[in-house]
Formats: structure tokens, sequence, C-alpha cells
């Protein structure tokens, strides 16, 4: 068994995290932080038969553990973080802290100074899909935004065959569920202000995600800066949903678009490309740890990408296992299928 | 013209007022206070044609108004409602501070003691379908709770005829939506807990709003301890329905008991008594100022009421308007349907 | 490993029963059945690597079998369960047709002549917290409404106990998502008219479910028809609260009913006990196979029970796997927790 | 007064025109029509003081209205119309049945043959914005579809000022509520399919409302076969959202293009231009008339409008008031604001 420790663990991410694990045959939970309900368990926010006591970061037993899941919000991810590597523990890192790999353009997008860029280049990035051989080798995962998780999905089949025209916009118009906002309490996340109403919010190329699509789809020798990403907020508890629209540079016809996608995602065991004439929509991976993905030509170079996940599974949690299933060379969809 | 002052403008129940005060034809806005956004403008807030400034209610200009609506939270409202008594304005207030007889009383419920007790005895319980006759010439109105406004409709046509066994409990099990929790951010109105969840709250006899319901049942010779009251919130942005079980003292019909409550509510231009064999719902009164009652005769001395109002219209905003109509002589449903 | 088939796979149990039975360690799914995507394969519904053909019910392989999870409409259900104990096969019917020990009384709720009265009698209503011992040995479980479930369990330690009062009404005031009411599109299912809305339905003693809670209440020494059952369709996917108002036949304290409550459902798998002063809310059991249970004692005789089920898990296709694993010897919780 | 006719009275379209026209003070309604619920009353349906009997399209009395409103699906509407024309009596037909000039390119996107081809060259496409003084003269108003007005409006004060690239793709994200899929249950709106789920249907150039985009985009000069739009259904009862992307032929700056969307719709009553750094969000326009937009300069030459109307207000009943107000020389805004 692989003992394992979860920071943050009564936010919608780590509480995910934790009730995937709990189904994991080979993952051990040795012990769960939460600030906020420290002293508490648990077993007083879900049923029955657990008794997992929750404990202030500062003490968590490091020592008893070969990995921990950090699911913290970014800049209070960086100190447990680096305490886990100083311990020798591998760790997959939900927030944005480590996915960047400058810092300076984390101080700009998150508009704080990094406290251990010493670690972002052994830092990989946690897309399987994409990343697989380095995330086998990394004590240092840093997992995917939700968002990002979408449109990189959409977008890599063309990046790998070169299909992109690098003088076109990439528009990737994104709707997500309410819990991508976090447990906190604001008026934005109020029931009244969310209910029977859709928002678009930092538009353009103003939302920090925006920052790891820019860098991955350049280490994917496309133009990061063609993107324009547009995130809107949705009345729905948990999903996900991006349709992007690319010029390609070249002209196909539908089977050739569906076959890339087809052989790209070949034996990917979380990845479902819908048949052609199928559109992807939030429901076909709701409460899974899935990615769906649909593909529709509308001219011959003009395509539209809908990528669905959960953003609490394949965006989150679900991602963040299949992650340490990686690293731990256990078979990459165990518990999450 | 009547000329009228809102105090707290931006919450719920006080944009729902401006709402139909600006409709009203008798009625003209003067000024409104909101401490929150005080320098801002409501036509921010809402489109086109409005030019309404929003003051701090310490600069309400009194002097210039006939009536105010006071929209503040209970405990809050208590200094506004004496200044505009003092100014010798007429009130119509919102909040709970003026509804309970008694200063004790409100002490238990609402764990402050009340500021201004010598108000009391000149306020008046605003259900005008009860009340009218006193509402037309107070200057000091309490308008009811949302809760209470359903149960004591339901209830008041067998107060009226003495057709309570009054050795059995009333059983009021409420449903209501969120915007009745108000506009605060909280755990308990964030999105994801509340979407996809119902959840009763301060069940039995410990919700405040059972002390204006037993007050009024006990001056309409009921007796008001039988009452157990069950309030629920659910996903819902504005709608309440209480689901009333009585016992009778007498066997009846469902033809006698529909009687009798077309003919306690005929003419009364808010009341919609459904037919038998159609049950009130939220949609009935959704987005209006009514309240609809439907009945339902399960054994001859075994009844349910379902009461239906918008907690924000006929529970909030609606009835305030509804007073002010009556306090002023005028139609009673100006602006409301 | 025993061997399974599921007749009415697309429906919304159904699914949920292969959903479960996928995760089964001890159970393989033989055949499934749907009419109207015969031909078609659920993995065309449901990703990745499922391969299940769905097949007319006509032409389902009873000799490969071991059991059958019956999911279909009542009515529909008869002539399935008769050919599956034809061929020997133990059955699980989640449909009403083997609820009610007499034929005329399902005649007279249904409002069609039983099938196969004969088997009536050999049917064992499928509550493993009352029944378990009857479950281990049938051949023909029948599987509970989602309501009853919930007042049947909220009802029973009192009913056990003696400490009903037998002059009294018990009131369960009920609310479902609206999975509940099938997949079937009508216009009361249309997401307009549920969305923004909540409405009781058939209340009193006009719900069918009432017959079969009835039929329980009698059977564990209560008086039947002191039920008034009133459901309320609310704008929610899954899930079920009733809250259950009583007049007991002693005076109590509030440990007291707690105890009895702990107690009696003590090493209960998929019961879970609130702590006084915890209410049961929808999202405690929300997509779990748990009942959640609280009590409220409001005076010393009234007793306020707050029950808690998904109505597709214990309410349908959870509590129809708990039957299963009791029928087929194994633990009674495998692959519901 | 106007004397005017309802025919499709019960439809989500049709009764909102109604709930319209009872608030005109210009506007007698003398008759409404509904096949589904002939001989009953809209009183029925909607409370207290409303008496209007509905009655067949067949007897509807032409001869006593100056005006009707049409709110029959494509294809059943123009046999009403037809009949409406002959009897000279003005028609706002709220269908698509002649929104299109040509009645090749209709029966090409609808399926069905024109019935009047005739009356097509008489129709006008009814967005006062636009085209207010054809609207002042016409007999016969194609009120346009509501995504339509979205896009249009969005990209008009661009096309007036011949700012687009005619070599760009322009790309319509758009997100609607349920009510603009009409009333009629399917499986596409049961309540479980569209809850916490969101769904692109017919994106790229296969919906239906693309056509008429496409022709009122030629008519203004721009090159229509560039719209790609992609509808996604939310689980919202009223609302509708598009996120416009389009490539400018000059470089602009962000004062640029919002003087020029200010100065384009400057007095037109029902339009509402939010301030630069603002996005348009359902929740601006729902449940009312209005059209709220929203710019955005991602870079010089890239632009996105965010255009927001509730479908049933300015994206169906409301724009017909608004035109029938136009057409009978009333003030615009008459019972819409």
């Amino acid at each position: 068994m692989i003992k394992i420790g979860v920071f943050g663990a009564t936010g919608y991410t780590g509480f995910e995290t934790i009730k995937i694990i709990r189904h994991h045959p080979m993952a051990q939970l040795m012990f769960a932080t939460s600030e906020s309900t420290a002293g508490g368990n648990l077993g007083d926010l879900y049923p029955v038969d657990w008794d997992i006591p929750l404990i202030s970061a500062a003490n968590a037993p490091l020592d008893k553990v070969d990995a921990v899941f950090c699911c913290l919000p970014h800049g209070a991810s960086m100190s447990a973080v680096m305490a886990a590597r100083q311990a020798n523990v591998r760790v997959i890192d939900l927030s944005a802290d480590f996915r960047l790999t400058n810092s300076s353009v984390y101080q700009k997008w998150y508009g704080i100074a990094h406290e251990s860029p010493q670690l972002l280049s052994e830092a990989v990035y946690g897309l399987p899909e994409i990343n697989r051989a380095k995330i086998r080798e990394t004590n240092l995962l840093a997992n995917p935004g939700c968002y990002p998780t979408t449109v990189l999905l959409a977008l890599y089949p063309l990046l790998k065959a070169k299909l992109l025209d690098p003088t076109a916009s990439i528009i990737a118009d994104s709707k997500s569920g309410v819990s991508g906002a976090g447990r906190k309490a604001t008026l934005k996340t109020h029931f009244v202000e969310v209910n029977e109403n859709l928002s678009p919010y930092n538009i353009g190329q103003s939302h920090r995600h925006i920052a790891e699509m820019i860098q991955l789809v350049n280490e994917l020798g496309g133009v990061g800066d063609n993107l324009i990403f547009s995130p809107h907020l949705v009345p729905i508890s948990r999903g996900m949903l991006s349709t992007v629209y690319v010029s390609l540079s070249d002209k196909l016809t539908a089977d050739m678009v569906h076959n890339l996608y087809a052989e790209t995602y070949a034996n990917q065991p979380l990845m479902w490309i819908l048949p052609l004439g199928q559109l992807a929509t939030m429901a076909h991976t709701q409460r899974t740890n899935l990615a769906a993905l649909s593909v529709t030509l509308v001219k011959p170079d003009q395509l539209i990408i809908c990528a669905s996940i959960d953003n609490l599974g394949k965006g989150a949690a679900g991602q963040a296992v299949q992650c340490f299933n990686v690293m731990f060379g256990l078979k990459e969809e165990t518990a999450l299928i």
C-alpha cells in the first residue's frame, strides 16, 4: 500500500480527492488536514464507517507517507509543498503554484513572489495524455487547472500534427460549474446571484489560467498568444465544457479530423472521443474522471472542438489521482472508472 | 403624488420595493439609501432610464417624504423607524422589529433589547386581509414575515369560524426560496451548498417567525402553542409554499371547507382561492404579489391547506406596498397586479 | 460470480442499478434489456470500456443468469417477473407490482388486475432493516418505493417500541427530486415547469405509495389509516426528504428518542443516525446508498423525524442491490458504500 | 385603443405577449386562441381578475381587431397570417415563417414549402434598432429569432461602420434558457436531462437561425458566410447570452469601440450599453425587454461582444410589442420598461 496524506481536505477538491482515494485499492490515507475544522473528523461530514481525524497542516506526519495531495489555494500551497519535498515525500499539487516554469510569469499573473522558484524546474505539468513519460519520473507534479485541461486536450492532436493555422486566433469559449470557484462564500457564489444567470468573467486574455495554456501551446510548437479564452460561470454545481474554435492550416474532411483525434487518444483510458455527429455535453462526463471530446468541421479549414470534463474529476481530483497512478507505476485508471 | 423614501435599497426586498414603486401611479421615490453602495446610483444596477442616487441612511431627507419603506435587517431598522416617526413620516417597516407587541418577547427571540418599546403599541401588523381597518389608520406598519403570511392566511378562515380543534397540533411544513435568506454571502447560501439540496432548519418551535404566528393565532382566538412550524430551504430563488395540516373541531365536507375559504377571502384583490381538486404550487404566485390557497379535505376533520406566495412579493415588498395603498386610501392592488 | 440480468436498463433506475453492479466484485452482468434502444449498446450511453449490447426483453437469456433486476414500470413488470420465476431465476423487482400482498388492493390503487396473484404470497417486501430474515430466503423480492422507504424507516423504531399514539395522525410531508418521476417526457417534467417551482401532488391519502406504507404500518402493529402523506416535486434531479410528524403515546426526552433510533439501527451498514441537534438534509445522502435520519423532539410527546435518501440509491437501485446482497449471503453493503 | 388578438396564447411566447399587453395603456386584447385548451379561460392559468376565453384559431374574430400577434410554431403560422392579412389586419408574426425573403431559402432550412411566398416581399424584419423606418410602414412584421437578435445587435455597429474584417470568421457562441425550446415535452427538455447539464447543439452553420443572420449581415454589407454560430442549452428557464468574437479591419482602442457602440445605440430606449470593464450577463436583462451589450477589446483588432437578452422579452414577446408600438406610432418603449 502506498501511504498518502491530503492537505486541505474540506475544500471541494480535497474532499473529492479523498472520496476517490477511499476506493483506491493501492492507496491508504494516513492524514487529512483542514485549518477550518482541525480537531474534527471527516466522519462528521460523510457517513458511516469513516474515522479520519482532521488535523492542522502544521501537524501533518510527513514521515509516515509516501505522497501527498496538496489541495490548498495557490500561494498557500507553496510552503506545504516545500515541507513535503524536504521530507522526501512525492507531491501532487493541485494549486497553480508549480504549473508555470518561470517565476516572473507566476508573479505577473498571481501577484505574489514565488517562494521556492528552485522547485519550478523539477515540477512536471500533469496532463498524462501529453506528458506521461515525465510524470512517471517526477517527484513534484503540478496538476493542471480545469480550464487548461479542456483546452489543451482539445488542441493537442492539432498541435502534434502541426495543423493549426499559426496566423489565426484560437478561441476557447468555456463554461464552468460553480464548484470550480471554491467553497468560500462570496456574493459571486450566492445562490440567488448564480441561479438563473450565466456570466462571462475575465474574458479575452485576462484569466490566470491562460498563462499555463499559453506555456503549453508554445511548448507544443503552437503560437500561445493566438489564444483567446473566455470563461463563463453557469448555474451548475459540477461540470465544464469548452467550445474551441480553430482555423486549420490545411483543408481536411470530417473523417480525417475524427481519425486524427481517435488515433491521438487511442489507448488513453480516460479519453472518450465521440463519434462524428455527436457533440460533447457536460452530462457526458459529469461525476466521472473522463474527458469527452467531439469534433465538428464547419468548413474544410474551420473546426469546432467541444471538450467536456467534470471540473472536480478530470479537472482536479481525478486527474491528480491519475497522475499519482502514473507516478507510482499503477494502472492509470485505477479507482477512476 | 405621495412622496416616499426607501431605506436599504440594494437588498432583495428593498430593490423589489423600488421596482414596484417605479410603476406606482401615485407614489414618487424621493430617496433610496444603501450603506454598501452609498455614492452610487440605482441606474448602475438596473438599466436605462433610472437616475436615483444612493445615499447613506444618515443623510436621508425625511422632511421631503410622506412615507418610508424600511428594508433594513431587524435590529438595524429600529433607529431608522424612530427617526422617521419623529419627523412625522409614516413608516412601513419590513423588518421584524415592530411585529411583536411585547418587547420582552422580542428580546427572547431576537436576542437584543428593543430600543423603542414605546412605539410597539402604535404598530399595526400588516396583513390587510385580517387587519385592514387598523392598517388604514396607522402611522407605523409592521410588515409580516413571509412564513407567517402563508401560515396565517391558511389558518385565518378556520380561526374566524372557530373550526380548529383546540387540542390538536397545527403543523406548518414550509418551503422557501433562497432570496428569503437575504443577500449576505454565507456558506448556507453558497450555490453549491444549496443547489441539488433541500434542508430543514430551525424546525419545531425554534424559528423566530413562529413568535408572530403564535401572537396572531392567539389574538384570533386560537391556541398559538399548538403550532409546529418547520421551514425548509429549497434551491429556488423566489417562492414560498406552506403545507398546513390541521384537525377540525367539526366534521365538514370538501365543499363546505372550500366555501368557507372562498367567502372569507371574497373581494380580496390579492387572494386566489383555487378550485377544489387543484393544489397551490409556487408557480401560481411566482413573481406576483398574490397569495394562492388550496384546500384538501383528507377526512371529515382532517384538512390540508397549501399556501403559496412569492417571498419577495406578498411575502415582503408586495405586501408592504399593499399596506401602503391601504394606509393612503388608494385602491389596494395599485401597482400590484 | 453471481450472474445477473437487468430488465429496463435505460430508465433512471435500471441505469443506476447497472452502474452499481459494474463495481460489484461478486456480480457479473450477463444481459441488459431496453425496448427503446434494443440493438444499441450501453457503451454508447456511457464511456470507454463498456460493451454491453442492449436487447429486447423477449430475447433475454434467462438460462444464463442467477438473478434479474426488473426495472420496468408497474404493470409491465409482471410478465418479466413471471418468466424469470418460471426459469427458476431469483428476482429483485423494483416496480410496485409485488409490493402489496392483496391483489384487490393492488387493483384498487393501480387500476389494473394483477396477472400473477399467486406470486404475491412468496414476494417479500425488501426493507432489510426491517425484513432481513425473510429477504435472505426469498426468490421474489419486491423492492420498496422511494417514499415508503423514508417514511417506514422514520417510523419503524417507534412502531417497534409501540410508542406511536394510535389516535393521532402521522403526517409525512415528503419532497422528491424529479428522477423519481421517471424518464418519460411530460409537461410535468418539462424543465421550465419544474425549475423555480415546487408542487404538491396527490396529497392526503391519494398517492399510490401510501398503500404499501399502510400495509407495513399495520403489519408492524400501528394504525395505517392514521397516515397522511403529501408528496411534493422539487427542482432537483436526485434526492428525497420526508419530514414526519408524530404524536407519541408516552412523554420522552430527546436523549431517550435518540437512543431508541441509535439502538434500533445499530449495526445497520446503510443507516446514518445524525447526532441530536443536526437535521437530515438531501445532501447527507445524495449520490449515496444511505438513509440518514434525524430526530427533533418538539414537546415531550411531539416528535419530528427527517428522513433523507437518494431516490435512486436507497430509494431504488441501491436498496435493490442491498437486498440482492442479503439474498445471496454477501456482505450487505457490498458495492454500496 | 388599438384592438388586438393573440394566436397561440398558451405557449411561452404567447403567454408572455399577453402579460405585456395586459399592462399596455393603448392596447386591448379582444381574443386569444389556443388549440390545446380551447374552451378554457386564461383566468384559470393566471389569477384573479382575468376573464379571457380561449378559442380555437378557426373562430378568431378578425373583424374586431386592428392587429394580431401570431405566436404559433413555424409552418403553423402561415395560414393564420394569411387569414389576418386578407382581413386587412396588421400582423406581428413571432414565428420564422416570414423572416427569410427568399422562399427557397425558407424551404431549405425549414424543410417545407412556403404557402404564401407572395407575402414575403411585404414582410419587414423586426429589429427596430436597425429597421425602424420600414417597421413603421409595414403591415406584416416578421419578429426576429432570439439568437439573431443578440448576434445582430452585437454586430450592427461594426457592420454600419464597415469595421469587420471581411476575411475572418465571426464566431457567435450562444447560450439559451430552455423556454426558447418551447413548451412541448421532449426528452431534450426533461428536467433531469437539462439540469446540471450544458449542451451544444446544431453548432457551426447548421442551426436554422443562422439563415436570418446571414441574410441580415449580407444586407448590411458584411459577409454572411463568415458566421459560425454555436447555440448551447443551459439549465435556466429564461435568458440568453451570446459571446461574439470578431476580427476588425482596423486597429482600435477600447474607447473608440465603446464610443461606436454608445453612439450607434444612443436614444434607443431598450438598448443598454455597459461601461467599459463590465460584462453583460443574463441577469442584466432577465425578465426585462432590454438588450445589454458589453465590448471587450482583446487586441487592437480583436473584439469580444457579449449580448444579453431575455429570450422571451427582447428575444420574442417584448420585441414584438416594441415593433407593434413602432407600427402604430406609439412611444416605442410603451409597456416595456
